[in-house]
């Protein structure tokens, strides 16, 4: 289906209740060009023929969702993730969310731009919805510098990550964070940190082999919550030391949480993003008698076995502490898991999430009364839109904004399982939960792309999102502290005694 | 001017940054009939006559300050505080604010109506901006509880503050506070402490008298900030066990910010509301040598002596832990304050703040970097807006929103003074701090009162609103909690063996 | 056996490790007169006719535990808990303890110096070792003072414990808590509180009723641990405004505890003392579907749900945060259980653990590797003797120190279980826990009462302990801040100018 | 005088309040031989003649000071400090420290052992008390490895030191610190860190200087606290990777304490020091208008703005969080600061406390109210003998021990001063403070070598004092959780399906 007749279809949505991140109120849509054009109550729009109604009574009307940590077809440790851009847009469009964002990931000493042009090859033919790419960054030199602003200026590009993990692979040292953060505040760009002590780990789990300990609780064991605990606080350090913006993918623990919700009581800019995983299971999977049960829930940081994990992020979440939702959506099937069946260290890490993260969230976070609705659609879509300055054409349902939009039942449950999921993999981390809120209708730039349980989609119909850099929500204050917050000398007569010593520059 | 004409003003705004909670957007906003009725670029709404046009170019235009706390001709420890609704209101315009909510208080044993209709009768003839009314319970009976009743479905209140301080004269026990509590959670309202422990406060005050301390430094030391923090965790406990929940007016310490955060990242459902003085001042002052001027720092609870309280109160307000802000208006002349000159729990308790909060969180808040000018506008209006079941009417720029407006000029400075503010008072608690972001001009509801430092009011002009119970941004949880979370009994076998002892009620 | 005789057997301990708080040393123990006379190398105590030689090689020789807190044949709730004060001690022996601090109680209004009288009264002809009593202060008057200072001059009491629960029983409120912990002070007597909010208790128990729940969970449900906690605050806090060291009795939750650990941090005088029972078990038992054994674990404040609450309270006695181990020991068999069969409310308050306590925590302490053998005996002995100012007669292996001495075996294991304990109860809340650790010989004041499971006691042998006042280890602190940290008025020129309004005290 | 001389001295310290960590006692105390032999009261050890009596009567009699951590004649950023073994074991004595604990610091590349050499040759004929040398580890190697192992098993070395700051100079790297701290557990030894981030404060020293910021205040700028903090944090979470005891030197910050404190409460195996400097004074002094003042407080970690380090120091050194006091004695003179006159990054880093260090914890800790006499000993002896494995032989009075004892009068004052201090340097960062608490008579190993203000010291008259591995007080948990705190493999069936992908290991 070619765009120009995308863009002609016509949508109207009757009667429901419009849920944005600061209220929700009964009201018409109507969406004409992929845009909302009109909102409020009994809209007519003219004329009549041609016009899709979606009635909505009784059901929410929210944004649709922004996954801000997905995987497609990711080459990585020896095989290549099984959801790829077509499928895992689908599974994204079947669970109400209407963008991803993945990430393009350079081998150390390789091109980011490649890398960017890489993955952008990849998804452009395949996307079902609006997609973008976060970079990132796995060395440092002057021209990785350049490719960074390069990125930026030209490629809508605004946020990069860095890995403190994954040692001789994309780890970064202390040094390379510090110019790395240098580089992002100077252009705007939002840090993004993949926070374990990569050195730990790797110690770590040659000693968890030594000991014999070879399944999968060793991949735990030998990076338990301090070493995210440590690494994120280091992050923080580091960042703020050049008053960059720090954004912590993947938050699995709550010790990680607390230093992330600890810095923002600081005042530090630090946005933390638990995932679908670690918001509705734990690492007690680990420990599962099945290896093939075990090693599916194996990702890198691991989930925690303490099972009051997932209900103390949503505590964060609802609060405040904590900002956005993505899964990491990184699906290896256990003939893939099976390559470390031997050895833990080979176990590709990844789970799945990108079709459930929604419905988990709304059980886990809004069912259960933690949060109310409108957080729900800051936490899965508002605050994304606003932290990589997609906001408000993403996040909002507003005139004037893309019609992402998703018709929610909240009262509607369903029961994930791997036999009805849409993923590309036979096993899902949360088979069997009983998930209150279920999309019914998801519109992608005003098309009907999934209405009960049927897609209408075609691969590539998505479109690649450029970022602007310097998103006001989260560069504002940051620009106004570098005017305002620095350090001036102490005013003093120079010191003129006598100077004794060999005059040498500490080194 | 009669309602009548006043209704009829047309309002172009032109050029200027529409700030709101959530975004910046440079917009015309056109008004009508005290109400927003368009907003876009380039606006020339017609007929171009009676259309009273104001140039916002390189300014912002916010929504008007609500001051959640204000005591105007609050009669008070054997005085009346000089602000009456009159003054109060006009100061509050000049500072930027078009909203305040007062407080009806009875005395113990006196009816909540009664006081509700006296106060009302004081401000409505006199206020030029809209107002409304928390009510205080200050004891309990069945007839109190009908009373709140009454008032919450005919009076628009929705909030009720107790005290837990002022023993023998406004301090309600905890047995009360738990019938409170549930009250209010019964009826849909926000229940406010003020958090103090009143007994160790008594205690403290015979104590320092004892020990020859009788200056305003003795109003510090009898009631030190751990005597807020306790009594703030003492009644989030109770009102969580109600499911509850609380706002706690007047957070004067970081210990009692503290203990507010950390009851939010548990998931507990509380407000924290710092105020002008403690965002903008500290306790010091209590040790200055002039007594007059320290006993004008005289409030309760006190301004804390830790010089770092206003700055990590002010993050807190950044980061979300805490939610609004009020000012605890309620001023006393010199002569009144010398009531206690002798005696420093005689020096009656309040400090000024109406006109002056705005400018101050300006300052303190978003000239520093700490939160930037949309996380400036949720505090001082738009959170108060969302608690108190007043947006988007109130707190916000939208179509169909009231027209209360400022026009803020970011750039421009001021410089606070008791001899050029509008306060009635001859002494100012900033007096000297100078502040960036300035009103420039203000509109209450689509009128312009105030422009370039003129007013153009009318006793009686504002407006009491009212305010509908259970505010969604507030009870939603809730309600969904008291579906959800409750436990069921554990399913036993009857225990059928023989029993010995008597068997008597645990009292 | 009558106590000249026993005063003349002499004991010689030889070749154990010697393990006081500070250090372990290889050394014989030779014990004459109830006294330790020498410590040191391959001792030959002349004459070595009557010498009773214990051989402890490969053993531990430890200092006798002291039990802090005990309810021996305490009426309570319609029926009298099981262990006397002739089998409860005779237990305590069995378990290594060789003193037990017991409560005696007045009801509201009556005599506190009767009631030490009458528990005295009990004790006396029955206990097999040493005892001393703390007593409550269950309502507050003037003769209460002047019983309180009564019984510190001359009957050797040095602690009063005050019930912030059981509302209509043994409540005290705050004022009360505040003139208590004043008089405390004065008298040098240290403060202890059994620290939950009656108030919520109360509340939440009728809501459980009212809600259906009647079984043992229900005990629980209603008081919550931030019940616990933040009375635990409330005391902290009033005691600090007298400046009066506060013992928390029975710590039983993560919460409770964080809030002792942090006053500690401040420099608060505050000793936080956990139980056998919160130290090895913990609340699930309560959802147990049989109800005899839910029940059985009913005691006030109860055990909670968290499984990490064990290990984390240990944690904090390891590391210095809690100070003293008690038991809470008030058993109650199923019969008497059963007075709450229908109702919760009734069930008698209390568990075992007189017997269990020290090789309880040495298996959850010292075995898993938390804490030292050192810090063992510093927190089932030492502290305790030197808070209540027993130390270096109790709580020390010394020359010149009483001969209450265990020689334990720590790597023998036992199995605990109420078939095989000496606590006169059918249940232990510890059944099946296998305990490495294990008493071998008990000596109360230098006679061997217990070797290898045999008993040889009599009762009435023990001996009432008196506990002078101003504990060093206690009170040398608060005193120092008595005479150095008062403030002082600021001096200034009085006020001279007019002064307006009405001149009334705030009452 | 020849050491057989020393030995045949013999002492009577009569009437004193003697004080160890435990208990206060008035006693005599009868010394021959350099060793403790009796203690009690009236003692009259035979013969009289030859008898040296000092009256203690209303004094006390106190372990002597261990001070552990000095840098005497530390050859060091292109100077050398002042203090040499001589005169700053000389001003030890003269303030009540009976023991220095020096560090050998071999440059990068290095050996150990000759560092240690180099270092013992230049104490071991100055100095005037006992002192011990910590190694630090500079570098890695096989050969370090080796080093370590034979300064431990021939030299009594018990400590290692490591840099985490100074870049290039001691740095060392995660991986390196994983290494050291390894072979610090195998041995038995104490892992000590310099607790920067080296790499942030490279980077920050180089951007204030671009800032024009040359002072001493850019000393502090370029570092702030979060700097330490994070390193602690780091430390911490390698050590306990492997299990090893972790020893946190020169804490001097808030945030840095807490992290320490936390990790204590989570059952970490961690010390921390605190020094005389961060208990006494703090970093206000590096915005100080002469820039000589300024300079002299230069140290790393630098001292604090924050004002309210100190006594929050203090209060976990009391409460227990914190454990040993040391000075970090390093002092430069004026000239030989004035290296950094015009960049403060060449300013030599250290301060002087070796004869202060005792007055200034009396002050601000017993004086205070903060801590009894007990503690005092405790956090300025015992505990040091504790850690280092020198208990009981140092840091308690009590028959056996050495006789390095101080008589100290709690009521004397003496205030601090450059002018009047022994410490080889013309400024004294206490400067003006009225210290509580003077030694009067200080005795080392037997012999009084300072009464009244008069020295009777010879150099080299003190003793190197070896420490063996495995201080009990230290690894007893250590060993035990190795053995039973191990993690096992789960018991599975093998994985049997296919593998896809290629199976290669994650490197």
């Amino acid at each position: 289906m070619p765009p120009q007749t995308q863009a002609r279809q016509r949508l109207l949505i009757k009667g429901g209740k419009v849920v944005n991140d600061d209220l929700s109120v009964v009201a018409d849509v109507y969406v004409e060009d992929g845009v909302v054009k009109q909102m409020g109550p009994n809209l007519n729009p003219e004329p009549s023929t041609g016009l899709v109604v979606l009635d909505a009574t009784n059901k929410l009307v929210i944004p649709g969702g922004i996954d801000t940590h997905t995987h497609m077809e990711f080459p990585f440790m020896g095989s290549r993730s099984k959801d790829d851009f077509y499928t895992g847009t689908k599974a994204a469009i079947a669970g109400g969310t209407t963008m991803i964002i993945d990430f393009a990931i350079p081998q150390k000493g390789c091109s980011l731009s490649e890398s960017f042009d890489t993955w952008k090859s990849w998804a452009d033919p395949k996307v079902c919805c609006d997609y973008s790419l976060h970079v990132a960054v796995t060395w440092w030199s002057n021209k990785v510098k350049q490719e960074m602003e390069s990125l930026v200026k030209n490629k809508g590009v605004n946020s990069f990550k860095m890995f403190m993990a994954y040692k001789d692979v994309y780890m970064v040292k202390d040094e390379e964070l510090y110019e790395a953060f240098s580089c992002c505040k100077e252009l705007g760009a939002v840090a993004q940190v993949h926070a374990e002590n990569g050195e730990l780990i790797a110690q770590g789990a040659k000693k968890m082999l030594a000991m014999g300990i070879t399944g999968p609780e060793g991949h735990e064991l030998c990076r338990p919550e301090e070493v995210e605990a440590e690494a994120t606080q280091r992050a923080i350090t580091i960042a703020n030391a050049v008053n960059c913006p720090l954004y912590v993918v993947h938050v699995m623990s709550k010790s990680s949480a607390k230093v992330i919700s600890n810095a923002r009581r600081e005042g530090k800019v630090v946005y933390g993003e638990p995932i679908a995983a670690s918001l509705g299971t734990d690492g007690t999977n680990y420990w599962n008698k099945d290896w093939a049960h075990a090693a599916a829930y194996v990702m890198g940081p691991p989930l925690r076995p303490d099972p009051s994990t997932p209900g103390f992020l949503m505590n964060l979440l609802a609060n405040g502490d904590l900002s956005v939702t993505g899964t990491d959506n990184c699906t290896f099937d256990i003939c893939q898991k099976a390559l470390g069946k031997d050895d833990f260290t080979k176990i590709p890490n990844g789970v799945n999430g990108v079709e459930d993260r929604m419905s988990v969230i709304w059980e886990k976070g809004v069912h259960s009364g933690k949060m109310d609705e409108n957080r729900f659609v800051a936490v899965t879509s508002t605050n994304a839109a606003k932290i990589f300055n997609l906001y408000p054409k993403k996040g909002r349902i507003a005139v004037g904004s893309d019609a992402d939009i998703v018709i929610w039942d909240p009262k509607a449950t369903r029961t994930i399982s791997a036999k009805t999921h849409h993923q590309a993999n036979n096993f899902n981390i949360f088979e069997g939960m009983v998930c209150h809120g279920v999309p019914v209708v998801t519109v992608s730039r005003g098309k009907v792309v999934y209405e009960g349980g049927v897609f209408n989609v075609t691969a590539g119909e998505g479109k690649y999102v450029s970022r602007p850099p310097f998103p006001p929500y989260v560069y504002k204050r940051v620009r106004q502290r570098e005017q305002v917050c620095q350090p001036v000398p102490v005013k003093r007569a120079p010191y003129t005694g006598t100077v004794s010593g060999t005059s040498t520059t500490r080194k």
